[in-house]
């Protein structure tokens, strides 16, 4: 699981901290997770990061493109919300449905990929702090982006999320059978025009 | 959350236990969580359950109708499967898979039968044990019946479910907008079609 509250605090600029010390990226995402499980996601800022980690705003932008970027690394998610967005866009919009339940059946189906984000619903399941911070990424970098780029009302782009949340836990978390050991394909078929009715708004 | 494992053992029949005992019947259902999480659902047994507890499995009968409505008591859950199935297959079949969403976040509206729901699913998470019980008993005792009441393929059962469970999870446990605070209607009519398509087979 990844750790989403706790662990030791060290306030205060540190000096001399330069973008090729060993530990430095290590140690930003160590204050981001502190960060954004005490603020959130919407609130917690890189200036707000780097304060926490003792460093310089410009070496947090020299190690991280932007906040969804950190917050997909001090998590150690599979992927970046806006590396994802294409994938989705790309291709005829009636297969829009489709391609978005095969991209997360196939990402899913890798263990390194899935198990940081299993551990993340996991926290958020049981830890208030930790059900924030993902409210609001969820909401915030992945949801309201596709829903904006595909014109989709929130409520449909969030009963379309609520079906592939509800897969991947069967398939994974709660493993009913046959969900568990369905091929890839048989679920994209049966997914798919769920999918695309929700998205086609 | 429920009470799904550990407490105190009492093995061995304990005489002169009667029907009228204060707490026979509390006894009881505390001897069946600790059955239904050592053996899950599938494996455990009014007998075995009557052992635990030290009665005769007659006054196990005396109280409790069947398995499911023992494992519905147990885990304090808001409704027996098997009163749940006439509520559903009652009315026009072109209207089962709305019946179905308008029942689940009615009965989900009211906290009293909502939240040993979520704390089963919560435990379920983070618990092996806990999964499997809870795996059996929604296969078994909930999925199975409807669907074979349905004459519906399993996996399109679970399809169905996992929208369902998706949507309870994003409007009760993550808590996103516009779904959490979004009227029943609304969700119906959009959630209705998706549950008829895959329950009309």
């Amino acid at each position: 699981m990844p750790e989403v509250s706790g662990g030791r605090r060290r306030p205060g600029r540190r000096p001399g901290r330069r973008p090729g010390a060993a530990d430095t990226r290590g140690e930003i995402l160590a204050a981001a997770r502190r960060v954004f499980a005490e603020k959130g996601f919407d609130k917690a800022t890189i200036r707000g990061i780097a304060r926490e980690a003792g460093v310089d705003p410009a070496l947090v932008h020299h190690y991280f493109d932007s906040k969804e970027g950190m917050f997909v690394a001090a998590m150690r998610l599979p992927m970046d919300p806006s590396s994802v967005l294409p994938l989705i866009l790309s291709g005829p919009r009636e297969e829009v449905g489709e391609r978005l339940v095969r991209f997360i059946l196939t990402m899913t189906a890798d263990p390194a990929a899935r198990e940081p984000l299993l551990g993340l619903v996991r926290t958020a399941m049981v830890n208030e702090q930790a059900v924030g911070m993902v409210r609001e990424f969820f909401t915030t970098a992945v949801l309201g982006r596709v829903a904006e780029a595909l014109d989709v009302p929130p409520l449909r782009m969030e009963a379309a999320f609520a079906q592939l949340f509800g897969v991947v836990m069967t398939r994974y978390i709660l493993r009913f059978e046959p969900m568990a050991s369905a091929d890839v394909e048989e679920i994209v078929a049966l997914l798919g025009p769920t999918m695309q009715r929700y998205l086609a708004g």
